[in-house]
């Protein structure tokens, strides 16, 4: 565990400092029932989905909409406050880690459903909503959101927002990026302004989607909504190894079948998962596939047979077809515990989350067996096959001298693995805190000041989620029109350097 | 015709001034055959393919590379010389209008196929490569090159970037943003950078795509290719009305149903198509609608059956469908050519581009049909009704007196409909030089400084094609942190607003 940043250097929030006259700002703001000062009630908020990292923040706040918001940030601005927004606290990235001495801002109060327009298909939410939520509104009338995290139950929309979150059937359906119309944010400075995909104009939204909170805070949120499929057919596939598994991956998404999902599990995670929750996959798998098909009925019967044949010449000794709702949702019990499951059989973990290219995937799952060896570290792979997206279980006892920093170790090396191979080091739980580090091994220093440029014209001050995506906080007089003496107020002898 | 900008200050290429050097490095750069000084050949270059904007560019050059082009944009900074990129020159909306005082980078040696991979389903090209021709290299494999804009036998791949570009089938498979996975661009300082989707950070390509070359110029392009679909449907249905045809699309689209392309035109764009291409429609509709389904032959069977039902019971008298390739051509025909035909009817006429709800078609139709009598100005209405996106043509005569404004005023009301229905004044010919004034009546000045913000980070001296998009051309230096006295460099002390 990394306790990340220092206490707050001015005593906190009853201290003599810019925290104590910001807590005194948010409670005129919001009522004092809203502003969390009690430091046993600041723990509950020290980490999200990645534990490893943990800071108390220094203040909590509790807003009810998006002028509340602007005001909290305007005021940070005002006392120099950094700031960090928090949804449900799902995140696997640190994305959400708070500052000892900074505001948390959490949006759990934000929980309204504002319209729904099932003629132009979209829904207004505000960031608080649940992802499952925004389904369960449309369901009955034949509509769904598509993205799907594993932690959809209690992930919100606006963290899905931050994170750029994706999910299983992200292969056929794409990622929330994909799936979110416009944005009301507040941006670091404090202003309310409307991104919209359609409007004319630059598409920030698109960089905004995915920026993990340097870039302003969602306060609402238009999502399209997506018509429920007419039929699904999912089928799960056992393999004797993972490079049978690859090869009839290779085979469907060259035949020009795009499944809904396509997941695939190893021997280990396999293991794990009959640990855990009793899944009953076929004995004997070094590998499964899970494969979902949906769409129109004849289409998916089409595609059904074409999947079978692909699966049993490459290999599947056994092919299962859910014939209701029950065995499909066994089918995907064994998948979506696998994470959980790996408790079972180790007493620690590290989820690791990163891309290569589809083609590349043989090669990679071979490199990281051999680093297993290597390390004497058990790594369970879980991944989302379709799209080259690996999530290595990197399994190690945290009672045992060293293991931690071994598995750590591993699963760095699984991160160059990726970028070698022309890969990502991250698909879809961002970098967070947790791999700010790793960004200089995947972009070059120009590529970084691109992306800083943005972020300083956003926040030149650095105060809106700082210390996270970026491996070195630069201060934005740096950025590169400035260093290189073209920005106009450096030509004009109207500033320096500093 | 307006003449934009004024002559070159300097005396152009031949003067004394900063353009005159430029042209002199540009010679050390690219060698004297790729630098064009000429008057007559500048002249060829004075618009793109909205004829009402003309300048004759300070300079025209022809590069190879990226880096080439990196060196030239180093040069215009270092002389303070805008520029201003151009693929074929097709847009519909000024964005590649040269300045008299600059230089226009054209990227017609730049079409080589860099690589195709059809494992992982991309090519990558040069900018100048045309739309039509990626889809050429890859179709006898059974792949293309989705976004099919009309003019995508010539228009160029880096002016699909720059624009956004869309055309009919971007109802079912979205834009060139959805169909671009990476871009390596230089930016307005001359940095050589990669943008790619897939990447960790910010997903700035999102906002490159469509930033119509103020954010820097594509040096090349990593496209998706798609599978060529099983099997195509193509029909045509003629109703006794628009109201009707409407009322079709609803049912269509409310039924789940995806089109590859609904495509609508009212009885004077089915007039205008008869005069010129002899298309053929059913005599007597009042609109027609042409409809495109694709996908495995099953499905497309099962749609069209719904189709099918779905306009007959909104009042369809004739129905009829492509029997192969020909038929298909045949129906495609009197769209296609709907724009340039609209030459038989009428000696002139503005090509609209504005979106609306789906949900709004009826209402802003009959508002159309009311400004049309209002100003006994003839509008033809041509448009991809799946997706809200209207190109209402405005006929005009241009030797009567008043009537080039007239027009001009009603295709600037059409706009105003689309913005009070809650749509957008470019659906995807972009906003250019012609629609920058109406940019204040979508968006509140915070919405536009935000945008700025990021034009600012990219282009803080303003030369990267300076005058589009953006209403004012507002000085970097008035950005809203530095404004709001915010920006480290003013709090600091070390730096004063100019």
């Amino acid at each position: 565990m990394s306790e990340t940043f220092v206490a707050a250097p001015d005593g906190g929030p009853d201290g003599p400092g810019p925290l104590a006259r910001l807590t005194a700002r948010c409670r005129e703001i919001l009522g004092p029932d809203a502003v969390i000062t009690d430091p046993v009630r600041l723990r509950t908020y020290e980490c999200d989905g990645l534990t490893y990292h943990r800071a108390t923040p220094g203040l909590v706040v509790l807003p009810e909409s998006a002028e509340q918001i602007a005001a909290i940030v305007r005021a940070c601005n005002e006392y120099g406050v950094p700031f960090v927004a928090r949804g449900s606290g799902t995140g696997l990235s640190g994305g959400a880690l708070p500052r000892s001495d900074g505001v948390l801002i959490v949006t759990s109060r934000m929980r309204r459903i504002l319209s729904i327009d099932l003629a132009s298909r979209r829904a207004v939410v505000e960031p608080g909503v649940t992802n499952l939520a925004i389904t369960e509104a449309v369901r009955d009338r034949g509509f769904y959101y598509a993205p799907d995290p594993s932690s959809q139950q209690v992930c919100s929309i606006g963290g899905n927002v931050a994170e750029n979150s994706g999910g299983a059937h992200c292969l056929k359906y794409g990622f929330t990026v994909n799936h979110v119309e416009a944005c009301e944010i507040v941006t670091p400075d404090g202003d309310i302004v409307e991104l919209d995909r359609m409007d004319a104009g630059y598409d920030l939204l698109g960089a905004f989607v995915g920026s993990e909170g340097t870039l302003g805070i969602a306060t609402k949120i238009t999502v399209r909504l997506s018509v429920t499929p007419e039929a699904v057919c999912t089928l799960l596939a056992a393999f004797p190894d993972v490079e049978s598994g690859g090869r009839a991956v290779s085979a469907i998404i060259g035949a020009g079948v795009v499944p809904a999902a396509i997941e695939m599990m190893d021997a280990l995670a396999i293991e794990a998962a009959e640990a855990a929750v009793a899944c009953g996959y076929p004995p004997g798998a070094g590998a499964v596939l899970v494969v979902e098909l949906d769409g129109p009925l004849a289409a998916v019967e089409q595609e059904y047979a074409q999947v079978e044949r692909l699966c049993r010449e490459n290999g599947a000794f056994e092919l299962r077809v859910a014939k209701d709702a029950d065995e499909r949702a066994a089918i995907w019990k064994g998948r979506k515990s696998a994470f959980a499951a790996v408790g079972r059989i180790s007493p620690a973990y590290i989820v690791q989350d990163g891309v290569v290219p589809r083609t590349a995937l043989p090669g990679v799952l071979a490199a990281i067996d051999e680093l297993s060896r290597e390390y004497g570290i058990r790594v369970a792979n879980v991944f989302h096959a379709g799209d080259g997206n690996l999530h290595p279980l990197v399994l190690f006892d945290d009672e045992e001298e060293g293991a931690g920093e071994r598995a750590a170790e591993v699963s760095g090396r699984i991160l160059d693995l990726c970028i070698r191979h022309g890969g990502s080091i991250t698909g879809e739980h961002g970098v967070g805190v947790d791999k700010a580090r790793y960004m200089t091994r995947m972009f070059s220093d120009q590529d970084l000041d691109t992306m800083q440029l943005v972020r300083c014209a956003f926040d030149p001050r650095n105060l809106s989620n700082p210390g996270k995506v970026f491996p070195t906080p630069r201060l934005c007089g740096e950025a590169p029109g400035v260093r290189k003496g073209v920005h106009p107020l450096v030509e004009a002898g109207k500033a320096e350097l500093f």
